[in-house]
Protein backbone atom coordinates (compact mmCIF):
# COMPACT_ATOMS: atom_id res chain seq x y z
CA UNK A 1 0.00 0.00 0.00
CA UNK A 2 2.23 2.33 -1.12
CA UNK A 3 -0.65 5.24 -1.02
CA UNK A 4 -4.32 5.16 0.90
CA UNK A 5 -7.23 5.23 -0.87
CA UNK A 6 -9.78 7.66 0.54
CA UNK A 7 -13.75 6.79 0.11
CA UNK A 8 -15.97 9.84 -0.12
CA UNK A 9 -17.60 8.52 3.40
CA UNK A 10 -14.17 7.91 5.38
CA UNK A 11 -14.30 12.40 5.56
CA UNK A 12 -15.64 12.83 9.07
CA UNK A 13 -15.54 16.62 8.34
CA UNK A 14 -13.67 18.88 6.20
CA UNK A 15 -9.90 17.99 5.37
CA UNK A 16 -10.45 15.08 8.48
CA UNK A 17 -10.63 11.48 7.92
CA UNK A 18 -11.04 8.49 10.07
CA UNK A 19 -9.99 5.01 8.75
CA UNK A 20 -10.83 1.55 10.19
CA UNK A 21 -10.09 -2.00 9.22
CA UNK A 22 -7.27 -3.01 6.82
CA UNK A 23 -6.24 0.43 6.33
CA UNK A 24 -6.00 1.31 9.87
CA UNK A 25 -4.27 -1.75 10.67
CA UNK A 26 -2.02 -1.48 7.44
CA UNK A 27 -0.92 2.23 8.19
CA UNK A 28 -0.29 0.69 11.99
CA UNK A 29 1.59 -2.21 11.89
CA UNK A 30 3.62 -1.75 8.25
CA UNK A 31 3.73 2.17 7.96
CA UNK A 32 4.03 2.19 12.30
CA UNK A 33 3.07 5.52 11.90
CA UNK A 34 2.54 7.66 14.90
CA UNK A 35 0.80 10.33 15.09
CA UNK A 36 1.77 13.62 12.70
CA UNK A 37 3.44 11.02 10.73
CA UNK A 38 2.66 11.96 6.98
CA UNK A 39 1.52 9.59 4.57
CA UNK A 40 0.82 9.33 0.96
CA UNK A 41 -3.26 9.66 0.44
CA UNK A 42 -5.62 9.68 -2.56
CA UNK A 43 -9.88 10.23 -3.13
CA UNK A 44 -10.95 7.54 -4.86
CA UNK A 45 -11.18 8.57 -8.53
CA UNK A 46 -9.86 12.01 -7.56
CA UNK A 47 -6.46 13.87 -6.33
CA UNK A 48 -3.86 12.68 -4.39
CA UNK A 49 -1.81 14.83 -1.22
CA UNK A 50 -0.59 14.06 2.28
CA UNK A 51 -2.17 12.96 5.31
CA UNK A 52 -0.88 13.53 8.52
CA UNK A 53 -1.74 11.05 10.71
CA UNK A 54 -3.88 12.98 13.75
CA UNK A 55 -4.90 9.88 16.45
CA UNK A 56 -3.99 6.20 16.27
CA UNK A 57 -5.89 5.46 19.35
CA UNK A 58 -8.17 2.33 19.68
CA UNK A 59 -9.50 0.85 16.35
CA UNK A 60 -9.86 4.04 14.64
CA UNK A 61 -7.28 6.45 12.97
CA UNK A 62 -7.23 9.63 11.91
CA UNK A 63 -5.69 11.83 9.58
CA UNK A 64 -5.85 15.59 8.33
CA UNK A 65 -5.58 15.09 4.21
CA UNK A 66 -4.64 17.82 1.62
CA UNK A 67 -5.25 16.81 -1.27
CA UNK A 68 -4.22 19.16 -4.72
CA UNK A 69 -2.43 16.88 -7.22
CA UNK A 70 -3.78 14.71 -10.13
CA UNK A 71 -3.25 10.83 -10.26
CA UNK A 72 -1.02 9.89 -12.88
CA UNK A 73 -1.92 10.35 -16.53
CA UNK A 74 -3.76 7.51 -17.46
CA UNK A 75 -2.33 4.68 -20.12
CA UNK A 76 -3.50 4.98 -23.28
CA UNK A 77 -4.08 1.25 -23.74
CA UNK A 78 -7.66 -0.27 -23.98
CA UNK A 79 -6.63 -4.47 -22.52
CA UNK A 80 -9.18 -7.02 -24.18
CA UNK A 81 -8.45 -10.12 -22.74
CA UNK A 82 -9.82 -13.70 -23.02
CA UNK A 83 -10.91 -14.48 -19.64
CA UNK A 84 -8.37 -15.73 -16.95
CA UNK A 85 -8.54 -18.82 -14.66
CA UNK A 86 -9.99 -17.48 -12.07
CA UNK A 87 -6.68 -18.50 -10.11
CA UNK A 88 -4.99 -15.73 -11.87
CA UNK A 89 -7.85 -13.94 -12.69
CA UNK A 90 -7.28 -11.21 -9.43
CA UNK A 91 -3.66 -10.82 -9.86
CA UNK A 92 -4.11 -9.81 -13.49
CA UNK A 93 -6.44 -7.48 -12.64
CA UNK A 94 -4.03 -6.18 -10.30
CA UNK A 95 -1.35 -5.94 -12.26
CA UNK A 96 -3.21 -4.17 -15.21
CA UNK A 97 -4.54 -1.19 -12.66
CA UNK A 98 -1.15 -0.60 -11.17
CA UNK A 99 0.44 -0.51 -15.05
CA UNK A 100 -1.97 2.20 -15.55
CA UNK A 101 -5.00 0.76 -17.78
CA UNK A 102 -8.02 2.11 -17.33
CA UNK A 103 -10.40 0.02 -20.45
CA UNK A 104 -9.95 -3.70 -19.57
CA UNK A 105 -12.82 -5.71 -22.00
CA UNK A 106 -12.67 -9.75 -20.49
CA UNK A 107 -14.40 -11.64 -23.36
CA UNK A 108 -15.30 -15.58 -24.06
CA UNK A 109 -12.90 -17.39 -26.68
CA UNK A 110 -12.83 -21.10 -28.07
CA UNK A 111 -10.53 -22.12 -25.28
CA UNK A 112 -11.82 -20.06 -22.13
CA UNK A 113 -14.06 -22.45 -20.08
CA UNK A 114 -17.40 -21.56 -19.58
CA UNK A 115 -17.18 -22.12 -15.69
CA UNK A 116 -14.27 -19.18 -15.81
CA UNK A 117 -17.37 -16.90 -15.80
CA UNK A 118 -19.19 -18.22 -12.52
CA UNK A 119 -16.17 -17.48 -10.40
CA UNK A 120 -16.78 -15.43 -7.62
CA UNK A 121 -14.12 -12.89 -7.75
CA UNK A 122 -16.06 -11.41 -10.95
CA UNK A 123 -18.68 -9.91 -8.66
CA UNK A 124 -18.73 -6.47 -8.85
CA UNK A 125 -17.45 -5.74 -5.34
CA UNK A 126 -14.56 -8.69 -5.45
CA UNK A 127 -13.42 -6.79 -8.86
CA UNK A 128 -13.29 -3.74 -7.71
CA UNK A 129 -11.84 -4.83 -4.35
CA UNK A 130 -8.41 -6.19 -6.56
CA UNK A 131 -8.73 -2.97 -8.82
CA UNK A 132 -8.04 -0.44 -5.37
CA UNK A 133 -5.43 -2.99 -4.12
CA UNK A 134 -3.68 -2.25 -7.87
CA UNK A 135 -4.19 1.41 -7.50
CA UNK A 136 -3.10 1.56 -3.83
CA UNK A 137 0.36 -0.80 -5.39
CA UNK A 138 0.60 1.59 -8.17
CA UNK A 139 -0.15 5.72 -5.84
CA UNK A 140 -3.11 5.70 -8.83
CA UNK A 141 -6.62 6.67 -7.73
CA UNK A 142 -8.22 6.12 -11.16
CA UNK A 143 -10.76 2.45 -10.96
CA UNK A 144 -10.79 1.39 -14.91
CA UNK A 145 -13.81 0.43 -16.54
CA UNK A 146 -14.00 -3.41 -16.76
CA UNK A 147 -16.63 -4.78 -19.17
CA UNK A 148 -18.05 -8.60 -19.96
CA UNK A 149 -18.50 -10.46 -22.97
CA UNK A 150 -18.70 -13.96 -22.74
CA UNK A 151 -19.44 -14.94 -26.68
CA UNK A 152 -16.85 -13.82 -29.16
CA UNK A 153 -18.69 -13.79 -32.19
CA UNK A 154 -20.66 -11.02 -30.80
CA UNK A 155 -17.89 -9.08 -28.79
CA UNK A 156 -16.04 -9.38 -32.25
CA UNK A 157 -18.53 -8.13 -34.39
CA UNK A 158 -20.47 -5.70 -32.68
CA UNK A 159 -18.10 -4.36 -29.57
CA UNK A 160 -15.16 -4.07 -30.86
CA UNK A 161 -15.21 -2.02 -33.66
CA UNK A 162 -16.90 1.00 -31.33
CA UNK A 163 -14.62 -0.10 -28.52
CA UNK A 164 -11.72 0.28 -30.44
CA UNK A 165 -12.51 3.15 -32.49
CA UNK A 166 -9.27 5.64 -33.18
CA UNK A 167 -6.73 3.43 -31.63
CA UNK A 168 -3.93 0.79 -33.34
CA UNK A 169 -5.38 -2.14 -32.65
CA UNK A 170 -2.70 -5.58 -31.95
CA UNK A 171 -3.26 -8.67 -30.85
CA UNK A 172 -0.31 -10.93 -28.87
CA UNK A 173 -0.24 -14.13 -30.43
CA UNK A 174 3.39 -16.14 -29.39
CA UNK A 175 5.60 -17.00 -32.91
CA UNK A 176 2.86 -15.15 -35.58
CA UNK A 177 3.37 -11.81 -36.75
CA UNK A 178 5.23 -8.90 -36.88
CA UNK A 179 7.70 -7.94 -33.62
CA UNK A 180 5.38 -6.36 -31.07
CA UNK A 181 6.25 -2.47 -31.56
CA UNK A 182 6.74 -0.64 -28.08
CA UNK A 183 6.47 2.77 -26.74
CA UNK A 184 3.55 3.71 -28.90
CA UNK A 185 2.57 7.42 -27.93
CA UNK A 186 -0.97 7.35 -29.49
CA UNK A 187 -4.06 4.85 -27.96
CA UNK A 188 -3.72 1.47 -28.67
CA UNK A 189 -6.04 -1.75 -28.48
CA UNK A 190 -4.48 -4.73 -27.52
CA UNK A 191 -5.89 -8.29 -27.45
CA UNK A 192 -4.04 -11.02 -25.22
CA UNK A 193 -5.59 -14.92 -25.62
CA UNK A 194 -6.52 -17.61 -23.48
CA UNK A 195 -3.93 -19.95 -22.31
CA UNK A 196 -3.52 -22.87 -25.39
CA UNK A 197 -4.15 -19.50 -27.53
CA UNK A 198 -6.44 -17.89 -29.82
CA UNK A 199 -7.85 -20.42 -32.58
CA UNK A 200 -6.65 -19.63 -36.07
CA UNK A 201 -10.84 -18.67 -36.95
CA UNK A 202 -10.62 -16.11 -33.90
CA UNK A 203 -7.29 -15.16 -34.94
CA UNK A 204 -9.01 -13.98 -38.32
CA UNK A 205 -11.86 -12.42 -37.05
CA UNK A 206 -10.02 -10.10 -35.22
CA UNK A 207 -7.37 -9.21 -38.43
CA UNK A 208 -10.38 -8.95 -39.94
CA UNK A 209 -11.56 -6.29 -37.12
CA UNK A 210 -7.97 -4.19 -37.98
CA UNK A 211 -5.84 -6.31 -35.45
CA UNK A 212 -2.07 -6.89 -36.13
CA UNK A 213 -0.81 -9.42 -35.12
CA UNK A 214 2.70 -9.31 -33.12
CA UNK A 215 4.66 -11.33 -31.30
CA UNK A 216 7.07 -10.92 -28.34
CA UNK A 217 9.28 -14.12 -30.16
CA UNK A 218 8.28 -18.01 -29.94
CA UNK A 219 8.47 -18.20 -26.10
CA UNK A 220 4.90 -19.02 -24.68
CA UNK A 221 3.99 -16.87 -21.72
CA UNK A 222 1.52 -17.28 -18.82
CA UNK A 223 -1.49 -15.04 -19.17
CA UNK A 224 0.36 -13.25 -15.88
CA UNK A 225 3.58 -12.87 -17.31
CA UNK A 226 2.41 -12.12 -20.69
CA UNK A 227 0.23 -9.13 -19.68
CA UNK A 228 2.63 -6.93 -17.80
CA UNK A 229 5.29 -7.79 -20.46
CA UNK A 230 3.40 -6.46 -23.04
CA UNK A 231 1.87 -3.77 -21.39
CA UNK A 232 5.36 -2.49 -20.24
CA UNK A 233 6.69 -2.77 -23.68
CA UNK A 234 3.76 -0.76 -25.19
CA UNK A 235 3.50 2.44 -22.44
CA UNK A 236 4.81 5.81 -23.92
CA UNK A 237 5.21 6.51 -20.01
CA UNK B 1 3.65 -27.69 -19.69
CA UNK B 2 4.26 -26.68 -23.11
CA UNK B 3 7.14 -28.25 -23.35
CA UNK B 4 8.23 -32.15 -21.97
CA UNK B 5 11.75 -31.40 -20.93
CA UNK B 6 14.28 -34.38 -21.08
CA UNK B 7 16.91 -35.35 -18.65
CA UNK B 8 19.81 -37.25 -20.22
CA UNK B 9 18.99 -40.27 -17.26
CA UNK B 10 15.30 -40.30 -19.18
CA UNK B 11 16.98 -42.07 -22.12
CA UNK B 12 16.51 -45.81 -21.78
CA UNK B 13 18.08 -46.67 -25.24
CA UNK B 14 18.67 -44.54 -28.56
CA UNK B 15 15.95 -42.02 -29.15
CA UNK B 16 13.56 -43.72 -26.04
CA UNK B 17 13.12 -42.15 -23.61
CA UNK B 18 10.70 -43.21 -20.06
CA UNK B 19 9.18 -40.67 -17.81
CA UNK B 20 7.44 -41.21 -14.91
CA UNK B 21 6.15 -39.39 -11.89
CA UNK B 22 4.83 -35.29 -11.99
CA UNK B 23 5.60 -35.38 -15.91
CA UNK B 24 4.45 -38.71 -16.76
CA UNK B 25 0.67 -37.59 -15.03
CA UNK B 26 0.90 -34.44 -16.93
CA UNK B 27 0.93 -36.03 -19.98
CA UNK B 28 -1.47 -38.42 -19.08
CA UNK B 29 -4.21 -35.76 -17.21
CA UNK B 30 -3.41 -32.97 -18.76
CA UNK B 31 -2.47 -33.84 -22.41
CA UNK B 32 -4.70 -37.20 -22.48
CA UNK B 33 -1.96 -38.29 -25.03
CA UNK B 34 -2.55 -41.87 -26.45
CA UNK B 35 0.36 -43.83 -27.92
CA UNK B 36 0.92 -42.57 -31.77
CA UNK B 37 -0.21 -38.88 -30.36
CA UNK B 38 3.15 -36.59 -31.21
CA UNK B 39 4.47 -33.98 -28.51
CA UNK B 40 7.17 -31.36 -28.07
CA UNK B 41 9.55 -32.52 -26.46
CA UNK B 42 13.08 -30.78 -25.49
CA UNK B 43 16.46 -32.06 -23.76
CA UNK B 44 17.76 -30.20 -20.63
CA UNK B 45 20.26 -27.47 -22.52
CA UNK B 46 19.91 -29.10 -25.42
CA UNK B 47 17.37 -29.22 -28.66
CA UNK B 48 13.82 -29.90 -29.46
CA UNK B 49 11.78 -31.86 -31.21
CA UNK B 50 8.67 -33.94 -30.92
CA UNK B 51 8.44 -37.11 -28.86
CA UNK B 52 5.81 -39.62 -30.00
CA UNK B 53 3.47 -41.93 -27.39
CA UNK B 54 4.41 -45.74 -27.35
CA UNK B 55 3.28 -46.68 -24.23
CA UNK B 56 1.15 -45.39 -21.64
CA UNK B 57 0.61 -48.06 -19.37
CA UNK B 58 0.90 -48.58 -15.58
CA UNK B 59 3.04 -45.78 -14.40
CA UNK B 60 5.29 -45.50 -17.01
CA UNK B 61 5.15 -44.00 -19.96
CA UNK B 62 7.41 -44.26 -23.03
CA UNK B 63 8.23 -41.87 -26.02
CA UNK B 64 10.17 -42.05 -29.41
CA UNK B 65 12.12 -39.03 -29.83
CA UNK B 66 13.62 -36.64 -32.66
CA UNK B 67 15.48 -33.71 -31.38
CA UNK B 68 17.16 -31.72 -34.34
CA UNK B 69 15.49 -27.74 -33.87
CA UNK B 70 17.40 -25.55 -31.85
CA UNK B 71 15.86 -23.57 -28.48
CA UNK B 72 14.71 -20.28 -28.48
CA UNK B 73 17.80 -17.56 -28.82
CA UNK B 74 18.59 -16.39 -25.79
CA UNK B 75 17.66 -13.40 -24.69
CA UNK B 76 21.00 -10.73 -24.19
CA UNK B 77 19.64 -9.56 -20.57
CA UNK B 78 21.33 -10.04 -17.61
CA UNK B 79 19.11 -9.55 -14.82
CA UNK B 80 20.38 -7.92 -11.54
CA UNK B 81 17.80 -8.35 -9.35
CA UNK B 82 16.94 -7.68 -5.52
CA UNK B 83 16.36 -10.59 -3.28
CA UNK B 84 12.53 -10.54 -3.47
CA UNK B 85 10.57 -11.85 -0.72
CA UNK B 86 10.27 -15.83 -0.65
CA UNK B 87 6.63 -15.53 -1.72
CA UNK B 88 7.19 -13.82 -4.84
CA UNK B 89 10.98 -15.39 -5.62
CA UNK B 90 9.53 -18.40 -7.21
CA UNK B 91 7.35 -16.44 -9.37
CA UNK B 92 9.77 -14.15 -10.46
CA UNK B 93 12.54 -17.18 -11.55
CA UNK B 94 9.52 -18.91 -13.31
CA UNK B 95 8.98 -15.57 -15.17
CA UNK B 96 12.12 -14.68 -16.12
CA UNK B 97 13.21 -18.21 -17.38
CA UNK B 98 10.42 -18.37 -19.40
CA UNK B 99 11.27 -14.72 -20.63
CA UNK B 100 14.20 -16.31 -22.11
CA UNK B 101 17.05 -14.51 -19.29
CA UNK B 102 20.09 -16.92 -19.37
CA UNK B 103 22.02 -14.96 -16.30
CA UNK B 104 20.64 -13.69 -13.22
CA UNK B 105 22.51 -11.64 -10.13
CA UNK B 106 20.01 -11.83 -6.92
CA UNK B 107 21.82 -9.11 -4.63
CA UNK B 108 21.42 -7.90 -1.23
CA UNK B 109 20.29 -3.82 -0.88
CA UNK B 110 19.67 -1.81 2.15
CA UNK B 111 15.87 -2.71 2.10
CA UNK B 112 16.10 -6.63 1.42
CA UNK B 113 15.29 -8.14 4.56
CA UNK B 114 18.58 -10.40 5.83
CA UNK B 115 16.28 -13.01 6.47
CA UNK B 116 15.19 -14.11 2.31
CA UNK B 117 18.55 -15.03 2.32
CA UNK B 118 17.53 -18.32 4.48
CA UNK B 119 14.42 -18.93 2.28
CA UNK B 120 14.68 -22.68 1.44
CA UNK B 121 13.40 -22.19 -2.43
CA UNK B 122 17.36 -20.68 -2.80
CA UNK B 123 17.96 -23.91 -2.42
CA UNK B 124 20.01 -25.20 -5.49
CA UNK B 125 17.55 -27.97 -6.00
CA UNK B 126 14.09 -25.83 -5.58
CA UNK B 127 15.68 -22.94 -7.73
CA UNK B 128 16.25 -25.35 -10.82
CA UNK B 129 12.95 -27.02 -10.31
CA UNK B 130 11.55 -23.23 -10.99
CA UNK B 131 13.79 -22.74 -13.69
CA UNK B 132 13.10 -25.68 -15.21
CA UNK B 133 8.58 -24.54 -14.85
CA UNK B 134 9.52 -21.80 -16.58
CA UNK B 135 11.71 -23.57 -19.58
CA UNK B 136 8.52 -25.87 -20.06
CA UNK B 137 6.18 -22.96 -19.98
CA UNK B 138 8.20 -20.82 -22.40
CA UNK B 139 9.27 -24.13 -24.46
CA UNK B 140 12.73 -23.40 -24.15
CA UNK B 141 15.77 -26.03 -22.33
CA UNK B 142 18.46 -23.92 -21.76
CA UNK B 143 18.54 -23.14 -17.96
CA UNK B 144 19.76 -19.51 -17.00
CA UNK B 145 23.28 -18.97 -15.10
CA UNK B 146 21.95 -17.96 -10.87
CA UNK B 147 24.04 -15.99 -8.99
CA UNK B 148 23.84 -14.86 -5.22
CA UNK B 149 24.95 -11.44 -3.64
CA UNK B 150 24.09 -11.24 -0.88
CA UNK B 151 26.30 -7.92 0.28
CA UNK B 152 25.68 -4.78 -1.92
CA UNK B 153 28.88 -3.33 -1.66
CA UNK B 154 31.57 -5.98 -2.88
CA UNK B 155 28.54 -6.87 -5.60
CA UNK B 156 28.79 -3.14 -6.97
CA UNK B 157 32.92 -2.94 -6.54
CA UNK B 158 33.57 -6.32 -7.58
CA UNK B 159 30.56 -8.49 -9.44
CA UNK B 160 28.85 -5.91 -11.43
CA UNK B 161 31.93 -4.59 -13.54
CA UNK B 162 32.73 -7.89 -14.87
CA UNK B 163 29.25 -8.97 -14.62
CA UNK B 164 27.91 -6.26 -17.22
CA UNK B 165 31.00 -5.37 -19.04
CA UNK B 166 30.08 -4.69 -22.56
CA UNK B 167 26.64 -4.06 -22.24
CA UNK B 168 24.05 -1.41 -21.59
CA UNK B 169 23.08 -0.80 -18.44
CA UNK B 170 20.05 0.06 -16.89
CA UNK B 171 18.62 1.07 -13.84
CA UNK B 172 14.95 0.76 -12.92
CA UNK B 173 13.91 3.52 -10.10
CA UNK B 174 10.10 4.63 -10.06
CA UNK B 175 9.61 8.00 -11.56
CA UNK B 176 13.37 8.70 -11.48
CA UNK B 177 15.64 9.36 -14.57
CA UNK B 178 14.72 8.81 -18.47
CA UNK B 179 12.34 6.69 -19.65
CA UNK B 180 13.06 3.05 -20.29
CA UNK B 181 14.31 2.50 -23.71
CA UNK B 182 12.50 -0.14 -25.52
CA UNK B 183 13.22 -3.08 -28.38
CA UNK B 184 17.56 -2.92 -27.60
CA UNK B 185 19.32 -6.00 -29.77
CA UNK B 186 22.48 -5.53 -28.25
CA UNK B 187 23.29 -6.54 -24.58
CA UNK B 188 21.76 -5.18 -21.80
CA UNK B 189 22.01 -5.13 -17.86
CA UNK B 190 19.00 -4.37 -16.30
CA UNK B 191 18.91 -3.71 -12.53
CA UNK B 192 15.59 -3.98 -10.55
CA UNK B 193 15.47 -2.91 -6.91
CA UNK B 194 13.76 -4.31 -3.71
CA UNK B 195 10.16 -3.62 -2.76
CA UNK B 196 10.39 -0.03 -1.11
CA UNK B 197 13.39 0.63 -3.64
CA UNK B 198 17.03 1.56 -3.94
CA UNK B 199 18.50 4.09 -1.27
CA UNK B 200 19.94 7.05 -2.56
CA UNK B 201 23.70 5.77 -1.76
CA UNK B 202 22.96 2.36 -4.20
CA UNK B 203 21.65 4.06 -6.87
CA UNK B 204 24.53 6.87 -6.48
CA UNK B 205 27.06 3.74 -6.53
CA UNK B 206 25.12 1.65 -9.43
CA UNK B 207 25.61 5.17 -11.49
CA UNK B 208 28.89 5.19 -10.65
CA UNK B 209 29.25 2.15 -12.01
CA UNK B 210 27.98 3.08 -15.30
CA UNK B 211 23.93 2.58 -15.03
CA UNK B 212 21.81 5.09 -16.28
CA UNK B 213 18.93 5.61 -14.35
CA UNK B 214 15.10 4.54 -16.14
CA UNK B 215 11.82 4.85 -15.58
CA UNK B 216 7.80 2.81 -16.61
CA UNK B 217 6.73 6.12 -15.48
CA UNK B 218 5.36 7.46 -11.32
CA UNK B 219 3.73 3.91 -10.79
CA UNK B 220 4.88 1.69 -8.33
CA UNK B 221 5.08 -1.93 -9.53
CA UNK B 222 5.20 -5.18 -7.28
CA UNK B 223 8.72 -7.03 -8.41
CA UNK B 224 6.84 -9.77 -10.29
CA UNK B 225 5.57 -6.82 -12.26
CA UNK B 226 8.17 -4.86 -12.81
CA UNK B 227 10.89 -7.85 -13.63
CA UNK B 228 8.06 -9.43 -17.05
CA UNK B 229 7.01 -5.51 -17.81
CA UNK B 230 10.64 -4.32 -18.16
CA UNK B 231 11.83 -7.18 -19.51
CA UNK B 232 9.16 -7.27 -21.92
CA UNK B 233 9.51 -3.84 -23.14
CA UNK B 234 13.34 -4.54 -23.80
CA UNK B 235 13.17 -7.72 -26.02
CA UNK B 236 14.46 -7.00 -29.50
CA UNK B 237 13.02 -10.43 -30.12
Amino acid sequence: MNLILLHPDDFIGEGEVRLTGRRADHVREVHRAVPGEALRVGLLNGKTGIGVVRNSDGTDLTLSVSLSADPPAPVLVTLLLAMPRPKVFRRVIQCATSLGIKRIALFGAFRVEKSYWKSPWLALDELRNQMILGLEQACDTVLPEVTLHPHFKPFVEDVIPLLTEGTRRLVAHPGQGGVCPSAIPSPVSLAIGPEGGFTDYEIERLVGAGFESVTLGVRILRTEQAVPALLGRLLAV
